[in-house]
């Protein structure tokens, strides 16, 4: 039996005979996008170095990665270290490293996470999953250009704000607070049980909230992303390969970067994650 | 002429000569909280490392700092390593280190920072300021405990959602999405202009959003901090020293973390920066 793609491209080998916390892995061209693999799956991948490692305290409570620079075809090394570890939380430092042609290392991506031992306490939903229609009563987004493989990686149905149809330049709202909302019903494809690692690269899945603001098709890249876990593996298992349904809109756009709010409930309503990120712009 | 308390608890000395990157630091008691100094303090002294690195490329864009450990009063380290310079972006890796009394070093602070050059482009403000009463009308919060000195530091005014007045565990608002707003007016005190390091400081103020949820006085510590700069420097420069309005909520109360999501903007009505951060609660 053949791998899921997501987890494929998840795939690390412990090197810390050579470098301490360090993995290896490869890129996959089944999650490629324009320059370099869909950023999420960069993040899932970092976040499963930090999951994989024997030193690891409790379950993900926030991670932070910056993508420094594409990620290109072939081999990379992932370092996931552990820098301080408290009584019920845990601090890491992440990188992403890749070696040119030139025998040269870039840096791909850095970024940190924070896992945590969690406790049965008093919680709250004080952001409930909006009423939209079912993901059955809403069609799939197509991809249309078949040079970006990771799109067929995933089943989405965009309920409020899909990708604009024509890039006219035309504001898609007369609301400014809704001008750049997206709502999407989002599961792998092939269906996959939902984990931290899916999670993650769920929360990158949203198209750039400025070619929804502007009908623009302007370039853009991802600069840094932020996911503040709020349920736990066994909340994320429950969840199984049902639906999640995700929310993201622009808050500011402003000299070359905006901001993106984003939400991913699973489909009895719980919140499993809040997200946010920071884009590049041009023009 | 005696430095600001804010400048006075920023000052680093370079240290290249020992460690690149490194510069030295001391603790300030004037913004000293509970357990350490004010976290909005810490992460502005590592921005302020980036701000005075003689490598630096562009104006802060996007900051993560994690808090691992309760900075002590004395001397610190904190380093700040320009780990990528592309042609208009450049990502930073941050730590706050501190000597203890048996000569360990122990890790305070993590994290990380894009610094950018910004351009002219198409811009836009989709949250606008809410319509609120001037700081004028609005009276100014009073420290009533005399030693968290940090809450002197500022001139606070809440518009909306002030600390609650009675630990009663009363719901403050039947509108969950509302129960945790607070809107309030900030400036420095004495006043200082506007610039990174102190809007930094200041999308740290907004006291624990579980207090307000519940009017429950439970222990709580932020873990993550992300600040996005959607201002440039001329435009923090503008808003001088004049009031900014600051807005937060929690979105999710989950299993002893909740998550903040708040807004900056200065009295212009400009969006200068918005903000996240993860906060560790007991009960």
């Amino acid at each position: 039996m053949s791998l899921h793609p997501f987890d494929s491209a998840l795939q690390l080998t412990p090197d810390f005979g050579v470098q301490a916390d360090q993995f290896l892995g490869r890129s996959s061209p089944a999650w490629w996008n324009m320059v370099g693999p869909f950023g999420g799956v960069s993040a899932a991948v970092v976040l499963n170095a930090v999951l994989s490692h024997p030193a690891r305290l409790g379950d993900p409570a926030a991670l932070t990665v910056n993508f420094a620079s594409p990620l290109a075809q072939g081999d990379f090394k992932v370092v996931a270290t552990p820098v301080r570890t408290n009584r019920s939380t845990q601090h890491w430092l992440l990188a992403l490293r890749q070696t040119d042609a030139q025998g040269a290392e870039t840096v791909v991506l850095t970024g940190t996470a924070i896992t945590a031992v969690r406790r049965d306490t008093w919680s709250a939903n004080d952001m409930p999953m909006p009423e939209v229609a079912p993901p059955d009563a809403v069609a799939r987004l197509k991809a249309r250009d078949e040079t970006v493989a990771w799109l067929a990686r995933y089943d989405m149905r965009p309920v409020t704000g899909p990708l604009p149809s024509r890039w006219d330049g035309s504001a898609s709202s007369a609301d400014p607070q809704l001008a750049s909302l997206t709502q999407l019903w989002i599961r792998d494809d092939p269906a996959r049980p939902l984990d931290f690692a899916s999670l993650t690269a769920m929360a990158d899945v949203f198209f750039p909230r400025i070619w929804l603001r502007r009908s623009v098709l302007v370039p853009v890249g991802t600069v840094s992303l932020t996911v503040y876990f709020h349920a736990g593996a066994d909340q994320l298992a429950a969840s199984g390969t049902d639906y999640l349904l995700g929310q993201a809109r622009g808050q500011a756009f402003c000299n070359g970067f905006f901001d993106q709010a984003g939400l991913l409930w699973n489909s009895a309503g719980t919140l499993l994650a809040t997200t946010h990120q920071l884009v590049y712009y041009k023009e």
